[in-house]
């Protein structure tokens, strides 16, 4: 029996998902807390391997567990309560044994958070980069939906990546605001190394007049990552949902 | 030259706003920035002295700088610069000098927020309560209503409060629900030790059935701490704002 859970958590403190030595990472703490609940080792694996300082809202992560003795429905409870308070198991459901949560991934979608206002507020300061200039927020909006579509990614991907293709399709990209807080929603069935993150940078210079929204399918088209904006921090970065076709 | 700041804090590592030995305070680590921009002691006096974990969006605090270099409008990215991420002074404004931050307020605005959820969701626990069970939302915000009027609040006050009269009026309380999390919004004249937090507490009992909301005005009229509901932990409250007649 193959489980798969949803899983929240606060990144500041870690040193992103993957299980590494001298860091501690997300995994790690999940694992320990379903080796605790099953006693014995445990190995998860997830849909995603956010960076150090990236949080979610709805990563997914699966083991197996043909000795489970607690009912699916009381899961989240029970691993939530042998968890650290910013990493939480907020769903649980049975796969089949041949799923593979990063493989069989359709769709992801992150949010990258900018709080724009002349003061930082420590309120949201961990989960939103902070950028005090003045944004053309039109500028951003039309930026942004120009990277809807099918296309080959290279200029917005950082090196260090292990990915065999870098064309992947983006479904959703827009840009809100609420009060001071500019929201960039990007869904896609799949993303290249730290590819949000130079999206999201992309889309800053256009707020900032630094790039016009019109040549975002040229800096496409180019392939060439200097090309692009900078890569913005990692803090502002949240996954939110993954989806998958079972 | 007296200066007002507006003043936010994450508080979770903070002991309070009040300076104290053994103990880092939001107050000493703004008198700390202030001092190191002026080269010498400075004593700063808040409209509110927030509990240990409390956060403020919009708490107010002033001091004396007759030898203030800074232009006014430069000071907030100045002394945020000499802060913790965690504070931040979002506003500086000239003040007379025989007003005082606390006795000067007139009107005071909390938020308490209750995330509720059958799962934890470690991007707002800082700011929430976590509450899993179902609420009766429309008994919360009949008992909220309740509460608007002037009022004698010994049975929302714990002990150790040093004002000299329990009456205080509030102008409006409200819960709002925003997908998982409930807002409850409040505005008074002043509040008593605690007594936020309590009136949080009693609503939730509303939602919870555990209080009818009808017999608010009772308990209040009891004046007796036991009728009312559990003190709400402190980090889900927010001083949002203040406000002076100048």
């Amino acid at each position: 029996m193959q489980i798969l859970l949803t899983v929240a958590y606060d990144g500041t403190n870690y040193a992103g998902w993957q299980r590494q030595e001298n860091a501690v990472a997300v995994q790690e703490k999940l694992e320990d807390a379903i080796s605790r609940l099953l006693s014995r080792d445990v190995i998860v694996r997830a849909a995603s391997r956010t960076d150090a300082g990236v949080h979610a809202l709805g990563q997914r992560a699966s083991f197996f567990a043909p000795d489970l003795r607690v009912p699916l429905e009381r899961l989240p409870e029970v691993l939530s309560a042998f968890l650290p308070t910013d990493i939480s198991v907020t769903a649980a459901q049975e796969v089949p044994e041949n799923f593979n949560p990063g493989f069989d991934a359709k769709q992801k979608t992150y949010l990258y958070n900018i709080y724009n206002s002349p003061a930082p507020n420590p309120l949201v300061g961990r989960y939103s980069a902070f950028v005090p200039q003045k944004l053309n927020l039109a500028a951003m909006q039309q930026a942004a939906k120009s990277f809807v579509g099918k296309h080959d990614f290279t200029a917005f991907c950082a090196t260090g990546g292990s990915a065999k293709t870098t064309v992947r399709e983006i479904y959703f990209c827009e840009t809100e605001k609420e009060h001071d807080l500019i929201k960039l929603k990007i869904t896609g069935n799949g993303f290249l190394y730290n590819m949000v993150r130079i999206i999201a940078g992309t889309i800053l210079y256009a707020g900032m007049g630094k790039i016009s929204p019109e040549k975002i399918p040229e800096i496409i088209a180019s392939k060439k990552r200097e090309n692009a904006g900078k890569t913005m921090p990692p803090h502002g970065l949240v996954l939110v949902e993954v989806k998958y076709s079972i």
